[in-house]
């Protein structure tokens, strides 16, 4: 090998690492471990059975265009099909307005790509998913975080930000916002909010990214609409995907902008990857047209709904004083604030010796602040285990406590 | 819309174009046309029937995992069962060399990602796959063009632009070849010069980047040993693909290289797509492991021989003086050299106007050159059309030739 070859890797690579929950996952898929590390949907939640239906059938109707490149914008039947259930929700969304992509990570990879040069700025919220913030990162963004309150990311400080960019004559390429269920956060953003918010980005001439990758997967209270409905200047990005509401080995996702955003999201999904797999789309396209992406989605709603409610209901019976977390509506975590003192990297180790996981919340915060927090996932496990994993954090918590 | 939308995009997309060949092949959508433009394979070399099992099989055994998400690296089993092949073929090769891709385009998007920074230099030939071209030039690369002859690559010159290169205190990232049967020239690489290209890299401590999606698909002659089985130092990256001897839909190739390497492709590849579909990598997998891989590909071979001899016999039938052309061994296509002034851009709307369509090989020339170069595919049309689309072409071509 030659001798200095990390030395000739790009910089960006070398400022980036392998992502911590990737990594933990890894360390955390003992058999005797429980794990809400991950961002796993229940496997209770795949439709097997109709999936070899419908992969047989799609082979057998269209086996030779199924098995083909495809184009690159996505199968024109499942971009259709997405446009439909949007324009029913009240979108102003056509077909050339969406574009499939390999999953919603694809989605941000190319995002970044279209957007950032070395040193742009990116606004997220403290916290905010990973995947987003690495995306980001791995083309040079410099990422700057704006707190979140009961309600997501704060208006008033965002503002702040933005008066202080623009003092220096800087704008940030976008805001990076996921309104419904917040990973991690597990918060959603009232619609007073998004207007806030939505007039704060119309002032400061900034775009806004909205990644709703659990919007549809809501156990009570009232949908909020997106932050594509209620923009009218066409400066909302929005990305979706099936990895939590159908199967994350779809590698499926998709993108709505305004046309000529797409366009170029186009071009750089030709020198990423070319398409995604037809094979996989038009099965997916089956699968909503046949109504059972809706029979599937309730159920799953439901189970989740059960196993959220157990761990909410754990977290009330055995943690101790001092630890408060959120109360999310829907989706697939909830977050945890341990005692100010408290770092959840040591606390990490100690879960781990009594058979229970977690990732640790400041991954997620871009300016390394967050380390008494940590991110749970109630969607994986069973109800039992979410329990009995609370149980076993609990006593993980107080043995902390304990030696202060 | 924000006013100065175009002026916010990235400095790499600004620059970048749709896909010469991709927006072509939307014009050469129409029935009647004869289309040599993709780089398609032949839909009858599609395994439906088997896939149909297969499908059913993976879903029946292991269905929680194949649609879960999966590891970054790939699945293990598909994993091992490539490292096996490889070691057969006497390749010194283990599972932490290799990871999967969503189809080489991805691993050619990777290997940009981990390596090259905006101004970096990467040498490749004139010409050379656009896929690949398209990838290094999205993250800001500078194209080196090295002319090739007979044998691929010129030893000679390439050493030249590394003296110059060196005279100037630069190196760059990487060499990129396309050894086996390459795209578009249709050309393949005898041991000599891979081992003179080697020895050169070696000398001005260069990395290979070997480009290897045909490999399997020789119709005669003896199969020159890869680079990755040359190099000992572990200066090779070869990156594979299943997209033209399996399916494309399947996005599915993978990279081999220095675990240290392959670890940046994780880590990289994280930030991108985080996985590629587990559902098909099982798939593929038992594929191989049936000897279903080896039964198909060698179905394959025998058809693409035939629509190569086909077109190759129209060739010599109907072309005109003056028009020289490539008599590749294996893979998808042959390159054709026009009169030095025509332009084959030119000729391109009369072959339209002939019903019979070509990329323009221009495309695949980093420094503008090629412009009376067209590549021709002989995969996707019947051995009939490859015949009849030829008679078109040399017809057009004769047009011009009259119309000087």
């Amino acid at each position: 090998m030659v001798e200095d070859l990390q030395e000739r890797f790009s910089n960006t690579i070398k400022s980036s690492k392998r992502s911590v929950i990737r990594e933990l996952l890894k360390l955390t898929q003992r058999k005797d471990i429980i794990s809400f590390a991950g961002g796993l949907p229940s496997p209770e939640s795949f439709p097997v059975e109709e999936l070899k239906e419908l992969a047989v059938e799609v082979l057998n109707n269209d086996g030779a265009m199924a098995l083909q490149y495809g184009e690159t914008e996505g199968d024109l039947c499942l971009r259709k099909t997405l446009v439909d259930r949007y324009q029913k929700e009240g979108l102003q969304v056509d077909v050339k307005n969406l574009i499939i992509t390999t999953a919603s990570q694809q989605g941000l990879d190319l995002l970044a790509k279209i957007f950032i040069n070395p040193g742009d700025k990116i606004i997220c919220g403290l916290p905010s998913y990973l995947g987003g913030l690495s995306a980001f990162r791995s083309y040079g963004a410099q990422l700057i975080g704006v707190p979140l309150d009961d309600d997501g990311m704060r208006a008033d400080l965002l503002e702040e930000k933005l008066i202080q960019l623009k003092a220096n004559n800087e704008r940030p390429k976008f805001i990076y916002i996921i309104p419904d269920f917040q990973n991690p956060a597990g918060i959603t953003m009232p619609e007073y909010r998004r207007k806030k918010i939505l007039e704060i980005a119309y002032k400061y001439d900034v775009l806004i990214a909205e990644d709703s990758p659990y919007r549809e997967i809501r156990f009570e209270g009232i949908s909020q609409p997106m932050f594509y409905q209620l923009d009218n200047k066409g400066i909302v990005i929005t990305l979706g995907t099936f990895s939590k509401t159908f199967a994350p080995a779809f590698r499926m996702g998709w993108v709505i902008a305004h046309e000529e955003i797409i366009d170029k999201f186009v071009v750089a999904k030709q020198a990423t990857d070319l398409c995604t797999s037809a094979f996989l789309q038009k099965i997916a396209c089956l699968y909503i047209q046949k109504g059972l992406f809706d029979k599937n989605i309730k159920q799953t709603v439901e189970m989740y709904k059960e196993k959220r409610d157990a761990m909410l209901k754990a977290m009330e019976d055995y943690m101790p004083k001092g630890v408060t977390w959120t109360k999310p509506e829907g989706g697939l975590f909830l977050f945890v604030t341990l005692p100010e003192w408290m770092d959840s990297e040591k606390l990490f180790h100690r879960a781990i010796q009594n058979n229970v996981a977690f990732v640790l919340g400041n991954a997620f915060f871009c300016d390394g602040s967050g380390k008494n927090t940590m991110r749970l996932n109630f969607s994986f496990m069973s109800v039992e285990k979410n329990v009995e994993g609370i149980k076993r954090l609990a006593e993980a918590i107080k043995q902390e406590m304990n030696e202060k």
